[in-house]
Protein backbone atom coordinates (compact mmCIF):
# COMPACT_ATOMS: atom_id res chain seq x y z
CA UNK A 1 0.00 0.00 0.00
CA UNK A 2 3.54 2.10 -0.63
CA UNK A 3 2.81 4.89 -3.54
CA UNK A 4 3.62 3.19 -7.01
CA UNK A 5 5.03 5.91 -7.97
CA UNK A 6 7.61 5.84 -4.75
CA UNK A 7 8.37 2.38 -5.11
CA UNK A 8 9.03 2.78 -8.90
CA UNK A 9 11.58 5.44 -7.95
CA UNK A 10 13.51 2.79 -5.63
CA UNK A 11 13.55 -0.06 -8.39
CA UNK A 12 15.14 2.29 -10.43
CA UNK A 13 17.80 3.58 -8.68
CA UNK A 14 18.29 -0.43 -7.72
CA UNK A 15 19.17 -0.59 -10.84
CA UNK A 16 22.31 1.71 -10.24
CA UNK A 17 25.66 -0.91 -9.17
CA UNK A 18 26.52 -0.79 -5.24
CA UNK A 19 22.39 -0.03 -4.52
CA UNK A 20 20.50 -2.30 -2.97
CA UNK A 21 17.29 -2.02 -1.80
CA UNK A 22 18.04 0.13 1.90
CA UNK A 23 19.91 2.22 0.18
CA UNK A 24 17.65 3.05 -2.78
CA UNK A 25 15.00 3.65 -0.24
CA UNK A 26 16.69 6.19 1.53
CA UNK A 27 17.28 7.79 -1.36
CA UNK A 28 13.99 7.99 -2.61
CA UNK A 29 12.69 9.06 0.67
CA UNK A 30 15.54 12.17 0.70
CA UNK A 31 14.43 13.17 -2.82
CA UNK A 32 10.94 13.28 -1.56
CA UNK A 33 11.93 15.42 0.98
CA UNK A 34 14.23 17.68 -0.52
CA UNK A 35 13.47 20.63 -2.64
CA UNK A 36 11.81 19.90 -6.20
CA UNK A 37 14.71 21.45 -8.12
CA UNK A 38 17.38 18.95 -6.87
CA UNK A 39 15.08 15.92 -8.45
CA UNK A 40 14.35 17.89 -11.16
CA UNK A 41 18.19 18.89 -11.70
CA UNK A 42 19.39 15.28 -11.53
CA UNK A 43 16.74 14.48 -14.10
CA UNK A 44 17.79 16.79 -16.56
CA UNK A 45 21.56 15.82 -15.94
CA UNK A 46 20.42 12.32 -16.26
CA UNK A 47 18.79 12.52 -19.84
CA UNK A 48 21.27 14.91 -20.82
CA UNK A 49 24.33 12.59 -20.88
CA UNK A 50 22.45 10.30 -22.53
CA UNK A 51 21.07 12.36 -25.31
CA UNK A 52 24.64 14.48 -25.74
CA UNK A 53 27.63 12.32 -25.13
CA UNK A 54 29.29 9.86 -27.37
CA UNK A 55 32.55 8.36 -27.88
CA UNK A 56 35.40 10.56 -29.10
CA UNK A 57 36.29 8.74 -32.72
CA UNK A 58 39.59 9.32 -31.99
CA UNK A 59 40.43 8.65 -28.72
CA UNK A 60 37.30 6.85 -27.58
CA UNK A 61 37.06 9.00 -24.17
CA UNK A 62 33.12 10.37 -23.18
CA UNK A 63 32.27 13.83 -25.35
CA UNK A 64 30.16 15.83 -26.32
CA UNK A 65 32.53 16.88 -29.28
CA UNK A 66 33.92 15.15 -31.75
CA UNK A 67 36.44 15.09 -31.86
CA UNK A 68 37.11 15.70 -27.85
CA UNK A 69 38.52 18.88 -26.83
CA UNK A 70 41.40 17.03 -25.96
CA UNK A 71 42.10 15.05 -29.51
CA UNK A 72 41.10 19.07 -30.74
CA UNK A 73 43.23 20.90 -28.39
CA UNK A 74 46.36 22.89 -29.85
CA UNK A 75 47.72 23.04 -26.45
CA UNK A 76 47.67 19.38 -26.16
CA UNK A 77 50.86 17.47 -26.86
CA UNK A 78 49.38 15.19 -29.67
CA UNK A 79 52.38 12.98 -30.14
CA UNK A 80 52.55 12.00 -26.85
CA UNK A 81 49.61 9.34 -26.09
CA UNK A 82 48.76 7.92 -22.87
CA UNK A 83 47.12 4.73 -23.02
CA UNK A 84 43.98 4.22 -20.56
CA UNK A 85 41.54 1.30 -19.42
CA UNK A 86 38.51 2.77 -19.34
CA UNK A 87 36.51 6.54 -19.10
CA UNK A 88 37.37 6.52 -15.17
CA UNK A 89 41.10 5.92 -15.36
CA UNK A 90 41.28 9.03 -17.89
CA UNK A 91 39.19 11.10 -15.49
CA UNK A 92 42.12 10.23 -12.78
CA UNK A 93 44.83 11.27 -15.27
CA UNK A 94 43.58 14.03 -16.31
CA UNK A 95 42.61 15.49 -12.55
CA UNK A 96 46.54 14.91 -11.84
CA UNK A 97 47.11 18.26 -13.78
CA UNK A 98 50.46 16.26 -14.24
CA UNK A 99 49.69 14.99 -18.66
CA UNK A 100 49.65 17.02 -21.15
CA UNK A 101 49.60 14.98 -24.06
CA UNK A 102 46.34 13.23 -25.60
CA UNK A 103 44.54 9.83 -24.85
CA UNK A 104 43.59 6.62 -25.77
CA UNK A 105 40.94 4.63 -24.07
CA UNK A 106 41.09 0.46 -24.70
CA UNK A 107 37.75 0.23 -23.21
CA UNK A 108 39.14 -2.53 -20.50
CA UNK A 109 41.99 -4.61 -19.66
CA UNK A 110 43.09 -8.00 -21.06
CA UNK A 111 41.19 -10.64 -18.49
CA UNK A 112 41.36 -14.06 -19.66
CA UNK A 113 39.48 -15.45 -16.83
CA UNK A 114 36.96 -12.61 -17.99
CA UNK A 115 37.16 -13.64 -21.13
CA UNK A 116 38.65 -10.60 -22.08
CA UNK A 117 40.89 -11.26 -24.82
CA UNK A 118 43.19 -8.70 -27.37
CA UNK A 119 39.78 -8.75 -29.75
CA UNK A 120 37.91 -6.96 -27.71
CA UNK A 121 39.87 -4.12 -26.67
CA UNK A 122 40.92 -1.76 -29.65
CA UNK A 123 44.27 -2.75 -29.29
CA UNK A 124 44.30 -2.67 -33.54
CA UNK A 125 42.34 1.18 -33.75
CA UNK A 126 45.67 2.22 -31.39
CA UNK A 127 48.46 0.00 -33.71
CA UNK A 128 46.64 1.80 -36.70
CA UNK A 129 47.22 5.36 -35.26
CA UNK A 130 50.16 4.96 -34.08
CA UNK A 131 51.24 3.74 -37.72
CA UNK A 132 50.08 6.49 -38.92
CA UNK A 133 53.21 8.02 -37.53
CA UNK A 134 52.98 11.52 -35.89
CA UNK A 135 53.11 9.75 -32.48
CA UNK A 136 57.03 10.37 -30.71
CA UNK A 137 55.63 8.49 -27.50
CA UNK A 138 52.78 6.03 -26.34
CA UNK A 139 52.77 5.99 -22.56
CA UNK A 140 51.13 2.93 -20.35
CA UNK A 141 48.67 4.02 -18.19
CA UNK A 142 46.76 0.69 -17.60
CA UNK A 143 46.55 -0.39 -13.71
CA UNK A 144 49.21 -1.79 -11.88
CA UNK A 145 47.93 -4.96 -11.18
CA UNK A 146 48.30 -9.00 -12.79
CA UNK A 147 45.52 -8.09 -15.82
CA UNK A 148 46.69 -4.19 -15.90
CA UNK A 149 50.31 -5.45 -16.26
CA UNK A 150 49.60 -8.09 -19.16
CA UNK A 151 47.77 -5.27 -20.95
CA UNK A 152 50.95 -3.21 -20.99
CA UNK A 153 53.05 -5.90 -21.91
CA UNK A 154 50.76 -7.03 -24.88
CA UNK A 155 50.48 -3.18 -26.45
CA UNK A 156 54.60 -3.36 -26.06
CA UNK A 157 54.89 -6.20 -28.01
CA UNK A 158 51.90 -4.83 -30.90
CA UNK A 159 53.55 -1.46 -30.84
CA UNK A 160 57.26 -2.34 -31.11
CA UNK A 161 57.60 -2.79 -34.97
CA UNK A 162 56.97 1.34 -35.04
CA UNK A 163 59.77 2.17 -33.33
CA UNK A 164 57.52 4.35 -30.72
CA UNK A 165 59.07 5.36 -27.63
CA UNK A 166 57.21 3.29 -24.92
CA UNK A 167 57.26 4.15 -21.90
CA UNK A 168 55.41 2.55 -18.50
CA UNK A 169 53.91 5.11 -15.62
CA UNK A 170 56.04 4.26 -12.08
CA UNK A 171 55.05 1.50 -10.12
CA UNK A 172 55.90 2.39 -5.81
CA UNK A 173 54.89 3.61 -2.39
CA UNK A 174 52.54 5.69 -2.52
CA UNK A 175 52.92 9.70 -1.62
CA UNK A 176 52.11 9.59 1.86
CA UNK A 177 52.66 5.66 2.33
CA UNK A 178 54.70 4.10 4.71
CA UNK A 179 57.62 1.76 3.82
CA UNK A 180 57.20 -0.23 7.13
CA UNK A 181 53.55 -0.96 5.88
CA UNK A 182 54.32 -1.19 2.00
CA UNK A 183 53.93 -4.83 1.16
CA UNK A 184 56.97 -6.78 -0.62
CA UNK A 185 56.12 -6.50 -4.34
CA UNK A 186 55.69 -2.63 -4.45
CA UNK A 187 58.72 -2.00 -2.40
CA UNK A 188 60.22 -4.30 -4.93
CA UNK A 189 59.07 -2.76 -7.58
CA UNK A 190 60.03 1.35 -5.83
CA UNK A 191 63.82 0.09 -5.50
CA UNK A 192 64.22 -1.00 -9.55
CA UNK A 193 62.40 2.39 -10.88
CA UNK A 194 64.60 4.42 -8.54
CA UNK A 195 65.66 7.45 -10.34
CA UNK A 196 68.71 10.11 -9.67
CA UNK A 197 68.23 12.56 -7.03
CA UNK B 1 38.70 18.92 -20.24
CA UNK B 2 36.04 16.23 -19.19
CA UNK B 3 32.61 16.81 -21.07
CA UNK B 4 30.16 19.09 -19.08
CA UNK B 5 27.20 16.71 -19.37
CA UNK B 6 29.36 14.48 -17.46
CA UNK B 7 30.89 16.37 -14.99
CA UNK B 8 27.38 17.85 -14.29
CA UNK B 9 25.82 14.96 -13.71
CA UNK B 10 28.41 13.63 -10.91
CA UNK B 11 28.12 17.13 -9.32
CA UNK B 12 23.83 16.48 -9.01
CA UNK B 13 24.17 12.58 -7.92
CA UNK B 14 26.85 14.07 -5.27
CA UNK B 15 24.13 15.97 -3.36
CA UNK B 16 22.10 12.50 -2.79
CA UNK B 17 23.04 11.77 1.16
CA UNK B 18 26.33 9.06 1.30
CA UNK B 19 27.59 9.72 -2.24
CA UNK B 20 30.70 11.40 -2.62
CA UNK B 21 32.93 12.51 -5.37
CA UNK B 22 34.38 8.58 -6.41
CA UNK B 23 30.71 7.05 -6.21
CA UNK B 24 29.10 10.20 -7.89
CA UNK B 25 31.53 9.07 -11.03
CA UNK B 26 31.22 5.77 -10.70
CA UNK B 27 27.45 6.15 -10.72
CA UNK B 28 27.87 8.11 -13.67
CA UNK B 29 29.99 6.09 -15.85
CA UNK B 30 27.69 3.23 -15.59
CA UNK B 31 24.61 5.44 -16.96
CA UNK B 32 26.98 6.04 -19.78
CA UNK B 33 27.56 2.78 -20.13
CA UNK B 34 23.91 1.65 -19.80
CA UNK B 35 21.19 1.71 -21.95
CA UNK B 36 19.59 4.71 -22.46
CA UNK B 37 16.28 3.39 -21.20
CA UNK B 38 17.23 2.84 -17.98
CA UNK B 39 18.92 6.95 -17.49
CA UNK B 40 15.57 7.83 -18.90
CA UNK B 41 13.59 5.43 -16.56
CA UNK B 42 15.10 6.91 -13.21
CA UNK B 43 14.79 10.48 -14.56
CA UNK B 44 11.50 10.25 -15.29
CA UNK B 45 10.67 8.25 -11.73
CA UNK B 46 12.82 10.97 -10.37
CA UNK B 47 10.14 13.67 -11.87
CA UNK B 48 7.43 11.67 -11.12
CA UNK B 49 7.83 11.23 -7.01
CA UNK B 50 8.08 15.59 -7.17
CA UNK B 51 4.99 15.76 -9.23
CA UNK B 52 2.68 13.26 -7.66
CA UNK B 53 3.34 12.71 -3.96
CA UNK B 54 2.35 14.64 -1.17
CA UNK B 55 1.96 13.68 2.44
CA UNK B 56 -1.63 12.15 3.36
CA UNK B 57 -3.77 15.03 5.35
CA UNK B 58 -4.99 12.07 7.90
CA UNK B 59 -1.72 9.91 8.60
CA UNK B 60 1.17 12.34 7.01
CA UNK B 61 2.52 9.31 4.91
CA UNK B 62 4.10 10.28 1.14
CA UNK B 63 1.31 9.40 -1.20
CA UNK B 64 -0.53 10.09 -4.48
CA UNK B 65 -3.85 9.80 -3.08
CA UNK B 66 -5.64 11.46 -0.34
CA UNK B 67 -6.32 10.47 2.01
CA UNK B 68 -3.88 7.43 1.01
CA UNK B 69 -4.82 3.89 0.25
CA UNK B 70 -4.17 2.72 4.01
CA UNK B 71 -6.23 5.89 5.34
CA UNK B 72 -9.39 5.07 3.01
CA UNK B 73 -9.03 1.34 2.93
CA UNK B 74 -12.25 -0.75 4.34
CA UNK B 75 -9.93 -3.83 4.96
CA UNK B 76 -7.54 -1.78 7.41
CA UNK B 77 -8.86 -1.13 11.16
CA UNK B 78 -9.32 2.16 10.93
CA UNK B 79 -9.49 1.81 14.96
CA UNK B 80 -6.10 0.84 15.44
CA UNK B 81 -3.39 3.57 14.87
CA UNK B 82 0.61 2.37 14.68
CA UNK B 83 2.37 5.60 15.13
CA UNK B 84 5.80 5.39 13.57
CA UNK B 85 8.86 8.28 13.09
CA UNK B 86 8.89 8.77 9.34
CA UNK B 87 8.13 7.23 6.13
CA UNK B 88 11.22 4.93 5.87
CA UNK B 89 9.90 3.17 9.48
CA UNK B 90 6.02 2.82 7.99
CA UNK B 91 7.21 1.25 5.06
CA UNK B 92 9.26 -1.34 7.39
CA UNK B 93 6.18 -1.92 9.00
CA UNK B 94 3.78 -2.50 5.97
CA UNK B 95 6.61 -4.47 4.60
CA UNK B 96 6.31 -7.10 7.91
CA UNK B 97 2.78 -7.76 7.06
CA UNK B 98 2.16 -7.68 9.95
CA UNK B 99 -0.10 -4.52 10.56
CA UNK B 100 -3.89 -4.13 9.24
CA UNK B 101 -4.59 -1.02 10.92
CA UNK B 102 -3.80 2.29 10.27
CA UNK B 103 -0.56 4.56 10.02
CA UNK B 104 0.46 7.89 12.36
CA UNK B 105 3.56 9.70 11.04
CA UNK B 106 5.25 11.76 13.61
CA UNK B 107 8.00 13.21 11.60
CA UNK B 108 10.39 12.40 13.73
CA UNK B 109 11.65 11.92 17.20
CA UNK B 110 12.08 13.78 20.17
CA UNK B 111 15.78 14.46 20.50
CA UNK B 112 16.82 17.61 23.07
CA UNK B 113 20.09 16.69 21.78
CA UNK B 114 19.31 17.67 17.81
CA UNK B 115 17.21 20.55 19.06
CA UNK B 116 13.75 18.84 18.29
CA UNK B 117 10.80 19.34 20.97
CA UNK B 118 7.28 18.48 21.22
CA UNK B 119 6.72 21.07 18.84
CA UNK B 120 8.43 19.95 15.77
CA UNK B 121 6.95 16.30 16.12
CA UNK B 122 2.66 16.09 15.08
CA UNK B 123 1.82 15.22 18.34
CA UNK B 124 -1.25 17.85 18.87
CA UNK B 125 -2.42 16.55 15.22
CA UNK B 126 -2.59 13.23 16.85
CA UNK B 127 -4.03 14.08 19.89
CA UNK B 128 -6.99 15.62 17.59
CA UNK B 129 -7.19 12.16 16.03
CA UNK B 130 -7.24 10.42 18.88
CA UNK B 131 -9.70 12.79 20.94
CA UNK B 132 -12.14 12.56 18.22
CA UNK B 133 -12.83 8.93 19.09
CA UNK B 134 -13.03 5.82 16.69
CA UNK B 135 -9.42 4.88 18.10
CA UNK B 136 -9.63 1.67 20.56
CA UNK B 137 -5.46 1.10 20.52
CA UNK B 138 -2.62 3.20 19.61
CA UNK B 139 0.64 0.89 19.30
CA UNK B 140 3.66 3.31 19.39
CA UNK B 141 6.48 2.24 17.04
CA UNK B 142 9.24 4.61 17.50
CA UNK B 143 12.58 3.18 17.72
CA UNK B 144 13.70 1.21 20.95
CA UNK B 145 16.63 3.75 21.79
CA UNK B 146 16.88 6.50 23.64
CA UNK B 147 15.47 9.34 21.85
CA UNK B 148 12.96 6.73 20.36
CA UNK B 149 11.52 5.95 23.99
CA UNK B 150 11.13 9.21 25.12
CA UNK B 151 8.89 9.81 22.10
CA UNK B 152 6.89 6.85 23.60
CA UNK B 153 6.55 7.96 26.98
CA UNK B 154 5.51 11.42 25.96
CA UNK B 155 2.81 10.41 23.52
CA UNK B 156 1.82 8.11 26.45
CA UNK B 157 1.30 10.85 28.76
CA UNK B 158 -0.22 12.97 26.09
CA UNK B 159 -2.80 10.19 25.06
CA UNK B 160 -3.74 8.90 28.57
CA UNK B 161 -6.39 11.75 29.18
CA UNK B 162 -8.53 10.07 26.48
CA UNK B 163 -8.79 6.77 27.78
CA UNK B 164 -6.98 4.87 24.40
CA UNK B 165 -5.26 1.44 24.81
CA UNK B 166 -1.93 2.51 24.44
CA UNK B 167 0.82 -0.49 23.88
CA UNK B 168 4.44 -0.39 22.91
CA UNK B 169 6.17 -3.12 20.29
CA UNK B 170 8.25 -5.62 21.45
CA UNK B 171 11.45 -5.52 22.15
CA UNK B 172 13.91 -8.10 22.96
CA UNK B 173 16.17 -10.36 21.15
CA UNK B 174 16.06 -10.29 17.15
CA UNK B 175 14.89 -13.44 15.16
CA UNK B 176 18.17 -15.49 14.06
CA UNK B 177 20.23 -13.89 17.47
CA UNK B 178 22.25 -15.40 20.03
CA UNK B 179 21.82 -15.26 23.46
CA UNK B 180 25.32 -15.17 24.02
CA UNK B 181 25.99 -12.37 22.25
CA UNK B 182 22.86 -10.21 23.18
CA UNK B 183 23.63 -7.05 24.82
CA UNK B 184 22.59 -6.74 29.09
CA UNK B 185 20.10 -4.35 28.22
CA UNK B 186 17.87 -6.35 25.47
CA UNK B 187 18.36 -9.32 26.86
CA UNK B 188 16.87 -7.53 30.38
CA UNK B 189 13.92 -6.08 27.94
CA UNK B 190 13.34 -9.23 26.67
CA UNK B 191 12.80 -11.31 29.84
CA UNK B 192 10.91 -8.27 31.24
CA UNK B 193 8.82 -8.47 28.03
CA UNK B 194 8.37 -12.55 28.53
CA UNK B 195 5.42 -14.01 27.26
CA UNK B 196 3.32 -17.11 28.18
CA UNK B 197 4.21 -20.03 25.58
Amino acid sequence: MIAEPILNLVRELKRLPGIGEKTATRLALHILRAPESNARGLAAALVAVKERIRPCSVCFQFTELDPCEICASQKRDQGVICIVEDQPSLMAVENSHSFFGVYFVLGGRLSPLDGVGPGDLRIDVLAKRVAAGNVREVVLATSPNVDGEATAIFIKNALQPYGVRITRIARGIPMGGDLEFTDALTLGRALEGRSPY
